[in-house]
């Protein structure tokens, strides 16, 4: 667990995009985000408080966050520097990059002198346990999707915002690395060991007030060839009560499959009921969330209209138009 | 890649249970055994000759294969002083054991003295890539199971033996622990990070001949909530052209989930060619193989008769009847 609230590290960043994981966090939880740390030459901005590590540490922060990707893949002399005094100074680092803290030996000897902890949040921290399948109180909601990078994870950010708001019991359970920097909390599904998937997924969510949702961040679809059994370790880890189907209308093939197409909602629909209700006979597909980014509004609505009127399940884009009919669909379970 | 051929260390195993992964390599590669080794007190008996590590050196081998689970999950005294020796005398060591060999330090060192290789065969040995789904050449056959240990690999195995005495081009490619040491090679599937499960069985099954088969040793079942993302894994990343149906039909629940019923072999069949056409989608279940040790003959057979009525595919049990009719069926293909 990552301690919050946090400083977000944006370095030298060339422009916003290279920070989207720190725009995730300022956008989904305001609360855990204290201000930014920017290097000479930053090209992003995220309209945060500039700190220097004083500053934000009087301001109650308690991890420097790496919120940026680096250039090259190599943590570079200038974040080094920056690296190692926020660790004297008192923070722990959590980090998403693919070169590791725990890799650099000046950064693991000054965190042990300082007793301070590094976070990377692609490496599993806990020995998971293997699914027993049993079944858990509480209720769980899973995205799955006709693809990967469909928009899964923002549409179960919207529906726990959602949620909160309403008043409802819910929490977020991040199963990818940026949803993990965001909450502070999760698995990195795909670095768990494959014979511990589905316990990993079980050990997230467990039992809990009849009326608290489990939030679960969707990863990749069961019709993609690369990460279809990721995904099938979240539906019978997950035990889900409810569905959403996620999808992108405008992709021509599977990401990073240029051979293969997309399956249709109706597909995805069957197969994913069928697999969920092994765990849970009573789930249920409620929705269905689409990524209209790509769209203009008015083919967005018209398109929504249509998938509605063809699934019989409420169709929305929850960047554009909310989770709140999703939401809605949750409640008449 | 483990060298061949093994002595076979049977060390004080108390019965002949616990050397079923000793038996195997006999039974199914006699070629690979060119003896046995037993300490006092063993009680597993593989009808091999027993030998010395000089004898057995001198006869050719070059792996002592620790075919035998050990008790209490440590190595002894006295299986250490045989692994020493072994060592000294020139022979890679092989163990599927929980405690691995590479954890012993003094088996280390004297590996890295003597220049000889530790193959623990739970532990992936290879930087497997992600699956990239792109069709390879070549034909692969696939087990799928109702549940986990319902006969996939012995299936897998007897296939293959088949497939080879007609004079068929055809490789086992083993994805578990005692199929592994079975035949030298393969991939330990279910130790496999999430991420690269599907492309480590892309890796394992690679472009051939259009005439060769991969029989790909099964692992787990679409309907075992734990390990339901290993068969997925293996059914996206092997792109079979022929699924097997496997079964046992007297079992109360699945495996290790006393809440859960085994599914029907009709809703496997769905399910697996559905998503197994996803990849290729020329797939065919081609016939069941089921598992009747605990029916009597005719009970069997007549149980058998029931299904191929039932499903129109050849149903046979392959310890009994040997696997000829489903290699006629892929022959057909």
């Amino acid at each position: 667990m990552i301690k919050t609230p946090y400083l977000l590290f944006l370095g030298d960043a060339p422009d916003q995009l290279a920070a989207k994981v720190a725009q995730g966090i300022k956008d989904w939880r305001p609360d855990n985000a204290v201000g930014q740390f920017r290097l000479p030459g930053c090209g992003a901005d995220l309209g945060l408080t500039d700190m220097s590590l004083i500053e934000a540490k009087a301001a109650g922060a308690k991890t420097l966050v790496i919120g940026v990707a680096n250039r090259g893949g190599v943590i570079s002399k200038e974040w080094k520097k920056v690296l190692v005094t926020a660790l004297e100074e008192g923070f722990d680092l959590a980090s998403g990059l693919h070169n590791l803290l725990a890799d650099e030996a000046d950064l693991v000897a000054v965190a042990a002198a300082c007793g301070r902890e590094l976070h990377d949040v692609r490496v599993p921290e806990v020995d998971y346990p293997i699914a027993n399948g049993v079944r858990r109180t509480g209720k769980r909601v899973l995205a799955v999707g006709t693809d990967c990078s469909v928009g899964k994870m923002y549409t179960a950010l919207a529906l726990d915002i959602e949620m909160q708001k309403r008043g409802m019991k819910s929490t977020f359970r991040a199963t990818g690395q940026t949803g993990i920097l965001i909450t502070g909390d999760g698995v990195p599904l795909d670095a768990v060991v494959a014979d511990f998937m589905a316990g990993s997924v079980e050990w997230l969510t467990p039992d809990n007030d009849d009326d608290h949702w489990d939030v679960i961040e969707g990863q990749g679809s069961l019709f993609h060839a690369s990460y279809s059994g990721v995904t099938m370790a979240l539906i019978h880890g997950g035990q889900p009560d409810a569905l959403i189907l996620s999808h992108e209308p405008t992709r021509t093939h599977m990401r990073g499959l240029p051979d293969y197409q997309l399956p249709s909602l109706g597909a995805l629909r069957d197969m994913a009921l069928t697999l969920a209700q092994v765990v849970n006979p009573a789930c249920k597909v409620i929705g269905i969330s689409v990524n209209t980014q790509h769209m203009d509004e008015a083919t967005a609505l018209a398109y929504l209209a249509e998938l509605e009127t063809e699934y019989g399940l409420p169709a929305v884009d929850t960047f554009r138009q909310g989770a709140g009919r999703l939401v809605d669909a949750i409640e008449a379970i």
